[in-house]
């Protein structure tokens, strides 16, 4: 139900909420074809979830009858430790590029809730760097229309006891250009061949202004997001929601009955904006082409 | 009481409800020294707003005993009338730039409500156009966190029967990218020498956007907002407003209590990304110092 009604939402949390739930439905069924079933409508939640899907098969692909909840606690526990090790491996990558005193601009919410609890991707490298001793600040966009900046990203750094500084969307502009931001690191939702990348709307903007400003712009991101198959950014496809969100703020109109609104969930930053690609395997910088195929063959 | 508690805000406003103000007060008064004891006390409502007072001296400077709420009448309503021709003269200038089919993008709010009854600024450009028979549509950004856009600008867009679109300020990226926008109308609070140009926070970055997407431009502003006094925009100051409003939407909390926020009013958008300003004198090109003392002289 709460991968159903959007409760839990983002692919790494969507994989992880599956292998948990996958996990739970062992506990619950004696029969393999009962548990097979379940784990069936399981996937089915949210079919356009790429991630669940893959998840449920890898933990149900070859199960044995006699002791398969053996194996789904065995699997189950292997992909929260891959997913662990792949956070900690991020941080550290993109920790090494934050400086103490550094102030880090972030956009959104790409942080432990997304992820298997330490800190997902931007807040990866920026939790890892405050352990590392630096003392840093992070300014966090509040990320309209559904403001996981100021809703999730802020309750993450508090209980982190990482200072912030919350903005509006449209303030980045300013504080990049007054020097009050040393580097920029975001998530993203798939990186093309060519280095473009698509993330939450409004990162572009965030991009074109640090690029303006010469502060470093990074993308904190996952091996299997870098899609070597799209070859630009605009060829990525930009989810265009209900504009309805728009017209409201934390469930309080806005705008008058009848006002018409647009909802792109994304947008893309061409790749000469990004400073560097952080992943799990180390920072990648141009040319993006050749040194993402070098890193990671032909095989996405 | 409307000046004092800022129901009424925006230099232009300030002046006209200034001038309707004196006017009101001399229906009320006999003598000429009760007069201009009422005159000092509207003066004193927003000392800072420096149109109100030098609407209320034009108003107020040699007036005669025997005649003087005819004296008074016949100001105002030039006063009124100077401003109404203003927002002519610009609108007429600035929809020049408009063509047939055009989708206009604006920020904040910069119409009729800030001024004397036909568009403001921005908007008497847009409303020019409209008049002239171009089917044009309009982008509006809500423009956080006052949400001027949201409440204002399509407000009275609807009254005009212009159609428009809302999307949140972090959403123009996308859409300059994207094609879905002919040109950029905003007003400006002060220009300087060099064209810089301070406006509501976020111009900047829509500047940045329509730049790196060859889409123009454009300022609709007044003359007497040009201060060839301010060398660069980086000489301008901007105000800090409290990190409250940032905190909250239409009264509603949007972070934990305790959160830090900042709130830059405004930001500076560089000449270099200003296609043209247009003035109620018509519009002015780069080279911006060059050109903008040709027409206004050193006279500011």
């Amino acid at each position: 139900r709460a991968i159903k009604d959007m409760v839990i939402r983002g692919s790494g949390a969507l994989g992880l909420a599956g292998a948990w739930g996958a996990y739970l439905a062992s506990l619950h069924n004696d029969s393999l074809a009962a548990y097979q079933r379940d784990l069936a409508a399981l996937k089915a939640t949210r079919p356009t979830a790429i991630n669940l899907a893959k998840t449920i098969d890898e933990i149900t692909t070859s199960l044995d009858e006699g002791n398969f909840r053996e194996q789904v606690e065995q699997r189950v526990v292997a992909i929260v430790r891959r997913q662990l090790d792949f956070e900690l491996a991020l941080g550290e990558a993109g920790a090494a590029l934050v400086k103490d005193g550094d102030t880090i601009m972030t956009h959104c919410h790409s942080g432990a809730l997304a992820g298997a609890g330490y800190g997902g991707r931007a807040l990866s490298v920026i939790r890892r760097a405050r352990e590392q001793g630096k003392n840093i600040s992070v300014l966090v966009n509040e990320t309209r229309p559904y403001l996981q900046g100021a809703r999730i990203t802020a309750w993450e750094l508090k209980r982190l006891g990482i200072p912030f500084t919350l903005i509006t969307d449209n303030m980045s502009g300013f504080c990049l250009a007054r020097g009050m931001v040393d580097l920029v690191v975001v998530g993203s939702d798939r990186v093309a061949r060519n280095g473009d990348l698509a993330n939450k709307t409004g990162t572009y903007l965030h991009a074109l202004a640090a690029h303006d400003n010469n502060v470093p712009f990074y993308t904190a991101t996952a091996s299997h997001t870098i899609d070597l198959q799209t070859l630009r950014g605009e060829d990525i496809p930009v989810e265009m929601r209900s504009g309805a969100e728009v017209l409201t703020l934390a469930g309080q109109p806005i705008a008058e009955p009848g006002t018409r609104a647009l909802y792109p969930a994304f947008d893309i930053t061409p790749h000469r904006l990004i400073t560097g690609i952080i992943t799990e395997k180390g920072v990648i910088y141009p040319p993006y082409e050749e040194n993402l195929v070098a890193l990671f063959g032909e095989r996405n």
